[in-house]
């Protein structure tokens, strides 16, 4: 029997991916995981029934969702994740050797147990074999409140604004991670689609304005994610994604990357028309 | 009874759609051609299966292959469109004042015809209206060898490397489209998705470098067309898309665009480091 995964995109459209085997499929207390065999996308996981990563793209959203904040704040040293509980987000960090520590704050136990079992190229940081690195099986509304003005960055790695991650898009989420960031942090937030999640995304911006004085939109595309654009916010209480990003650094970073570049840090927030207007203050 | 269309990007993964009505199927000498309507991107026409253009995303694909060229060539008088027969490319270079005479070479009459019939937004220039336009119906390949020496800029909007369209990736045709431009000619070509087609081209890249001083890839995000990042050839004999760009007549054109502008221009040229490698040379 062959056997095809469709995601819908929204009710007349969607993704559709052969399903070579199940690995695990089950559930925590608080939502359905399964991570599967593909032949075309390696390895991928699903919560919910939505995909959340694959082996085959991974790169290209944990790679943008770090690198860009990572060669902008000038000095991060102590780095936080909300969600992002498969590693992706903390392996790309860890390329950062001026990092200290990074915090991952995940709300599931179970993803980042299945992540380390089933999905070792991303989970390589957070097995316990990295000192750098901190697990914490936590709220993260609890979890920043009890560390405010504690870090650098603040990376929102987390689901769509459904289930779990409901509470973190909205403006008093946005206000504890501003609190949680020190005087001249910064935050990044995957925030959807904008050809698919407009109307979430102008909610979004609006929510995120009202607390961050300098907040960006950057692109990415994901092959996996709905039409594949997706978007990313760059919020900051002083430092500017393209003013004040270290170049330089970025040029010659002693480390490898498969999609960000010195170049498409640029790039990235240079938006399509319908994106910027959807999005203007 | 629910109808979906599902196009396959490759073996194991797949785009599928909605569809709530078939407008036309029939058979020209050269290819399969469908025109169906989708409740989640408007009217879809499909060439031997596969996605052409959707009402709803097409603006993004005509834009882009359309003012890169015409921004960079400081006087584009006489445009060529090989291919494009939804008219789609025709009607993006008419919002120029300064091209003369813009021409269609299109193949198949029967796109063009039932795009006129049933694709009214996009073939509003190629329908007889407007003077300006003269439309061909012809292999491109032929009319090439007959106009050397005659155009600012050539758009190769054509279908895949497969079926009617085969010639038009291969060296002899660049050196025909190379023959037919003016000596300060450039020309743009769409260029498969850097994802699923990235052998492809390479294969592209090298013959367009024989025969072109000047090649440079730039990418758009396309909803509808395999993993969603679509790439562009820009091979010119003289201007460059960067340094030779007219930022401030792009700023100030004279017509709306809703995915193009003059910020998005520059950064379309920043390409993933993966892109980037699989075509240098």
């Amino acid at each position: 029997m062959e056997l095809w995964y469709t995601e819908k995109h929204s009710e007349h459209a969607g993704f559709t991916l052969k399903v070579s085997k199940t690995l695990f499929s089950g559930e925590s207390e608080f939502q359905k995981l399964e991570i599967v065999e593909t032949p075309e996308y390696g390895r991928m996981m699903l919560l919910d029934d939505l995909v959340m990563v694959t082996e085959r793209d991974e790169f290209i959203y944990h790679e943008m969702i770090v690198h860009p904040a990572l060669f902008t704040h000038p000095d991060p040293k102590r780095v936080l994740v909300i969600g992002g509980g498969d590693g992706g987000s903390i392996r790309e960090i860890m390329k950062h050797p001026g990092v200290e520590q990074a915090v991952l704050c995940e709300i599931d136990g179970l993803v980042i147990d299945k992540s380390i079992e089933l999905l070792p190229s991303m989970a390589c940081d957070i097995n316990g074999s990295n000192p750098r690195v901190h697990v914490r099986v936590s709220d993260g509304l609890v979890y920043l409140r009890e560390h405010q003005n504690a870090f650098d960055v603040i990376l929102v790695d987390s689901t769509d604004p459904v289930g779990p991650a409901e509470g973190l898009f909205a403006k008093d989420f946005y206000r504890l991670v501003f609190g949680a960031l020190k005087e001249d942090g910064l935050m990044v937030a995957q925030t959807e689609s904008p050809f698919y999640h407009g109307e979430i995304q102008k909610h979004m911006y609006r929510n995120l304005r009202a607390v961050f004085p300098m907040v960006e939109m950057y692109q990415a595309f994901i092959p996996t994610y709905p039409s594949g654009l997706w978007s990313f916010a760059f919020a900051s209480k002083r430092y500017h994604p393209i003013r004040d990003f270290h170049r330089e650094k970025a040029q010659k970073r002693g480390f490898s990357t498969r999609y960000y570049n010195e170049d498409l840090h640029l790039g990235a927030f240079m938006l399509p028309t319908f994106v910027k207007e959807n999005i203007a203050e």
